[in-house]
């Protein structure tokens, strides 16, 4: 007997048929025996058509009421779960964040969870019953209630997994777990039966759809065991787990795990730069200071003029102009040269736990551009990934040859990757 | 400068266009200098698509889920209509009945208020800012949330203005007002500027959609000031208000205040029942153990059969058959010949505070009736009220009779009736 946590996204619940099949699934996990904890986000376009309608009322609307209204969603899809189980002859109650001790800060719209006390859960598990709980959503400490962005009923299930010290946490999403890129764009990728946390974490950081970055974060901090599985099947998906646990198991893990590509970045190049100490640290405190989140970074000093650099980093497309803005009121006081801006950029990244004992990832890597001709901008490293900024037209096919380099290619073609909802 | 309590039923806040007009009432009611708080049901028919839903998925769906289903509709619309007010320029701000502090027992469905702390709602005012509350709900002492049952928006509204100890409780409709009799039966009804609670009560109790029944009993045990009237214009409506204020205000307040008509009601007769000491409270004793709800009464003895009575009560239909099942199973023991019932009544009840003091109201209602040739099958009076049941096919024919009986004609047609929502 286990105690397991499983997510449904909104997709897996989109109307009066598919509740019910979630709910079947449910009461199969818990006859075999299991104490099932359920974490459900809102059904179908719920929150898009939410959203739709404040728009329409006020486009300004403010953000503890956007809280408010978004929330009504899982509110629906928690108590058509719950009363679905319940007519399968098990047992079955719902919950919001509140009632299931999600506590966060005050960031309505982005809020961090600060605590889960999950009395109530364990309460009702302990009594024989399943516990239904809305995802994406808390409350904070003046008893209101808060949401916690794209991606948020993840991040629900893998916290009250580690409170409730889960067995596993499943995530249902509508593909049979995670895969080596996208397949979409590299037809040959392959369904992972293991990853690491940290290589989740690169992933999901770098443009692929596998889990929302917080959740694999608290995955990571209180090693829950995460098993990402299609809804549709009883297949085995993917497991991300703790590297002691890939030992354990005599894994033969890749060296590369995964590769993936990221459109959604922009970049800045600042010119001449005056080569001073403390200048960048000036830079980016004026970028932290309007919520900018820098990925990469690169700083370029000519030869011929060693008095000033280049200085460039890439950053989400919806942050640039805002960024843009910042920095040039400062012009004066930092005395730099321009700002140039290139919206469009490609970041192709190599991810693997493997990378730390093995050598000639990074020589692979730029030999397989070269061969194509394409050319790698920027360049950032950490200990289990590489990361280009190449030109976006060539970023599927950088993707597609580093991809059959690196031996990833399965020999059949993948089912289409969509995503794991919110 | 005034405290003023504003209730908007699910008609008024169909859409985002009608989200918006409600919205510039309670502005214009706030920047004429008031303290607003604005209580709302759900969006035109959003219950009852929830509850479609809910039977699409699970017919005998537990009580409880379904309140935490029924809830999000005022969710939504608390939400949408505070980010109307606040993008209008005034500072408002959403609050569940839980957040509300509206109490009540567990009673899922139709829950009773059992305590109004309205703290948030109070220090709301005080900043300046408009408090819209979500109608309809509360939380019970086990962190649940409850519903109160249709109408439940009227109690919330009357329950807030009282623990609030607000000037007025405004219930907004889409007619002008309460009416002496349903204008849709009644083309010569008129719109009453002034009623007492009990009136009101009466009226409620027996068909007439003025207010929820218990909204009535909190304005008069609070001694709330009530008014209805239109959200469509600025007219005056119907002041439901306390004998003392009546007469403070030396209003000619007419004898018969309203006409009501009721169909709602079912006739059960028990034959021959012994006339022993008792009887009559071991029948109603089983009645109330599953918890029918007895209107009237009338019990008659026959000259020629002194040790036996035949028994009629009148209680809601859909109570009918449940009723008379429990009365069955225990006839063994009650010992009665047998049970009639007459699914289609009609009940006309004829309510004035000044029955009090004056005679020859009976004398002329049974008047009335006799020169239409209808026939009074039960008779019950209260000090202000007189309720027949009459054939219910004539009526209607009986109202339109007793209403120009009583002097109550308008010299115009009224708009039609269309009740004050949820």
């Amino acid at each position: 007997m286990a105690l397991i946590v499983q997510k449904f996204g909104g997709s897996s619940v989109s109307d009066a048929a598919s509740v019910k099949r979630v709910a079947q699934r449910i009461v199969d996990t818990k006859n075999a025996g299991n104490d099932v904890v359920v974490v459900v986000s809102a059904m179908g376009d719920t929150t898009d058509e939410l959203i739709d309608l404040a728009n329409e009322i006020a486009p300004d609307a403010p953000a503890r009421e956007m809280d408010i209204l978004l929330t009504a969603g899982e509110r629906i899809s928690m108590a058509l779960l719950s009363m679905a189980v319940n007519s399968l002859g098990v047992g079955a109650h719902a919950f919001t964040g509140q009632q299931a001790g999600l506590r966060t800060d005050a960031h309505y719209g982005k809020a961090s969870i600060v605590g889960v006390v999950p009395e109530r859960i364990a309460r009702t598990i302990k009594s024989g019953a399943v516990a239904i709980v809305a995802g994406f959503q808390g409350v904070n400490d003046r008893n209101d209630v808060t949401t916690l962005g794209r991606g948020g009923s993840d991040t629900t299930a893998v916290a009250l997994a580690a409170a409730l010290r889960a067995d596993v946490c499943e995530i249902y999403t509508d593909v049979d777990g995670v895969f080596s890129a996208d397949p979409r764009i590299v037809p040959a990728a392959r369904q992972l039966p293991y990853m690491t946390h940290e290589e989740t974490l690169e992933l999901a950081a770098h443009g692929a759809k596998v889990l929302h970055l917080r959740a694999v974060e608290f995955a990571r901090k209180f090693n829950v065991p995460v098993h990402v599985r299609s809804s549709f099947s009883n297949k085995e998906g993917t497991w991300i787990v703790d590297e002691k646990t890939m030992k354990d198991k005599a894994l033969e893990a890749p060296v590369v795990a995964g590769v993936a590509h990221d459109r959604s970045q922009g970049k800045v190049t600042i010119t001449r730069v005056p080569n001073v100490p403390g200048m960048a640290s000036k830079i980016f405190a004026i970028v932290a200071g309007i919520d900018g989140n820098i990925d990469m970074i690169v700083q370029n000093t000519a030869v011929a003029a060693p008095d000033v650099s280049n200085l460039s980093f890439t950053l989400p497309k919806a942050e640039v102009a805002a960024v843009v803005e910042a920095l040039r009121s400062h012009r004066g006081e930092l005395g730099f040269g321009e700002i140039r801006v290139a919206e469009d950029i490609g970041i192709l990244s190599v991810v693997g736990a493997g990378m730390r004992s093995h050598s000639g990832i990074s020589a692979k890597l730029f030999a397989t551009l070269g061969d194509l001709g394409i050319n790698a901008d920027m360049i950032a490293t950490s200990e289990i990934r590489i990361s280009v900024v190449v030109d976006p037209e060539r970023l599927d096919e950088a993707a597609r040859s580093v991809h059959t380099a690196f031996g990833l290619d399965s020999e059949s073609e993948a089912v289409v990757y969509g995503g794991t909802g919110r």
